[in-house]
């Protein structure tokens, strides 16, 4: 965290406010800031950071390392809102778990527990709601983690859409893992496990107001066994799972938190016709688009064909691909070298590309 | 968990679905199913716990323990969607710190770090929601617990009513530490640490529709602190906060997990003329409105007088009194002894008194 001027501790009454870029009274919530790109990062920076001040010692990751009686933990929130519930491949529910499986699996941790909170609109069926439960079951077995606590919420009609869910976890990082976005060395292989933009082309299908139609079905996976099987085959440096602002945001602060260069490959990067077809269409760029079974890992070059072949042995990183390489820098830069010999910068995505994705 | 059948696992688009008392089509979420008493019961036996099966073990408490290396940790998750945002004594952001920290220190539990989840609507001013990170802050601080995760999501306005919060913690469970809603026994005697009913009708007093004012502050507090005194001072078997569906509401619960009859004398129970008149003026029984900075313990009769000095020589125990004590039987009644020298069955809350309190 960055040198900020914190505000006084005068109680919950408290009415002054500092930050970098002090805030102004017509300042409001925009959708944008839900991105997962710069302008959520500029949310954190500007409000949530120098306003938790010191009881955020970490800067605000959704993935936090403590340490307990000599063991490390891993703990991490997400609160789900994609819309619709259902959609190709997926629902809310299995969202729910495996997001925050994920997130703890890109620690190495192996997921502990998980707790589960429920905010329900007034008037949804409650059948969809069983529904959505029963596939939490499925994902949480499926990934070997306990759903150990729980909360429920009602507000009236008109004041949420349909179901919202928060998965808060904790997981046991063993002794030997070291791995964390600010690990990335110069010399590092990138490797990506699959095929990306499954996930938002399959919800964004889903929204029947777009008339768009596609076969295609979201990734939404568990990948603590994946990262099991990498973690028997070599050394990960780097560890994360693309989801909103998609690959290239991801990259981007691995980027920046390393303070190395990345330089891909475009034909490397594994990419479906269906999703190609439809981003193409939609004037959207893949590399932005959210994945929820994915990751990209930077490994040691000495040891990334081991990894991918670990990799590809396993049923969520059968099409894993070596995709680029971490460079000495310019820090913070991700370039694509793309299939007519240019090389592209890529910046995060800066605005919001389909809100409500996850 | 009682016996139930369970779902077949098959995946996210899981179809069908059993539970005690089957699920209608027409049957729809209603308030009541927040309040925190019966109809949040009936949601928990029929949906969750069936629906999540073998992955939620434990009955889906809001604070679970978990064995982890040796180490006990407390687990716990709550979803914050009061309104309005901003009440006398508190706010959304104090009320998500203190609501989780207790969650942790009822089972004795020590508390860790805590995760931080935003749902923002799109157009919440963002001084409002600066406001509340500040608040959160000082809860934080007050209660010596760090917040070490966060997320961020965004709806659309109209999507969400202005900002829903879901704070998790996790905690340490000191070794000679075993409190539980199970463990009251025979002879204990009952303690609450303070009047009640002050957050519920504080609450209701800033619904500025309702054209009703008091001086009047919420109670909402971390309580880890008390129970560190508590601890020091002897033993002790049980810990609840009296949240939703208010004191009479916990206490059937914990009649009822340990199979015992608890008896309360009317007269002990302490209770502010203010929030006594609000309740005669407005139909309430205040033994069901909610509290957010109150405890009630069960603890051996012979260290019940050490453990309740102890308690008033704290900020948040300085009202503390005994209200009454644990009988034998008949497992899971409640009684009062009313100041006109009747008796009185307490059931658990039934519909909803006062929804969105929390």
């Amino acid at each position: 965290m960055s040198e900020v001027h914190l505000p006084p501790a005068t109680g919950p009454d408290f009415e002054g406010y500092s930050c970098p870029v002090p805030i102004q009274k017509h300042e409001v919530v925009v959708m944008g800031h839900g991105s997962g790109g710069r302008m959520s990062r500029d949310l954190l920076n500007r409000v949530f950071l120098p306003g938790l001040g010191l009881s955020a010692p970490r800067s605000l990751d959704d993935s936090a390392v403590i340490a307990v009686n000599g063991l490390r933990l891993a703990l991490t929130t997400d609160s789900h809102v994609v819309s619709p519930l259902f959609f190709p491949g997926g629902d809310i529910g299995r969202l729910a778990v495996c997001g925050t499986v994920n997130d703890l699996a890109m620690v190495g941790a192996q997921p502990l527990a998980l707790t589960v909170a429920f905010v329900l609109e007034e008037g949804l069926p409650l059948e969809e709601l069983a529904r959505v439960v029963a596939s939490m079951r499925v994902a949480a077995a499926e990934a070997g983690v306990t759903i150990a606590a729980g909360d429920t919420k009602v507000v009236q009609k008109g004041s949420a859409d349909q179901l919202f869910i928060n998965t808060a976890g904790v997981g046991l990082i063993p002794p030997d893992v070291d791995i964390s976005g600010a690990n990335a060395q110069p010399g590092d292989i990138v490797i990506l496990s699959g095929p990306i933009g499954d996930h938002g082309i399959a919800v964004l299908a889903a929204r029947e107001d777009l008339g768009f139609e596609t076969a295609l079905q979201s990734d939404v996976a568990p990948l603590n066994g994946l990262v099991s099987v990498m973690l028997a085959a070599g050394r990960v440096h780097v560890l994360r799972d693309p989801t909103r602002g998609g690959l290239a945001t991801t990259l981007n602060e691995i980027a920046e938190l390393s303070g190395v260069a990345i330089e891909l490959v475009e034909s490397r990067i594994p990419l479906r016709p269906a999703v190609n077809a439809a981003c193409e269409m939609l004037g959207f760029d893949p590399l932005y688009v959210a994945n929820e079974g994915k990751l990209v890992a930077c490994v040691p070059a000495g040891q990334a064909e081991a990894i991918l072949a670990a990799m590809r042995s396993t049923p969520y990183g059968g099409e894993a691909e070596i995709i680029g390489q971490v460079l000495a820098g310019p820090g913070g830069q991700v370039t694509l070298k793309t299939a007519i010999g240019g090389t592209r910068l890529l910046d995060m995505l800066a605005g919001e590309l389909l809100p409500r994705i996850c």
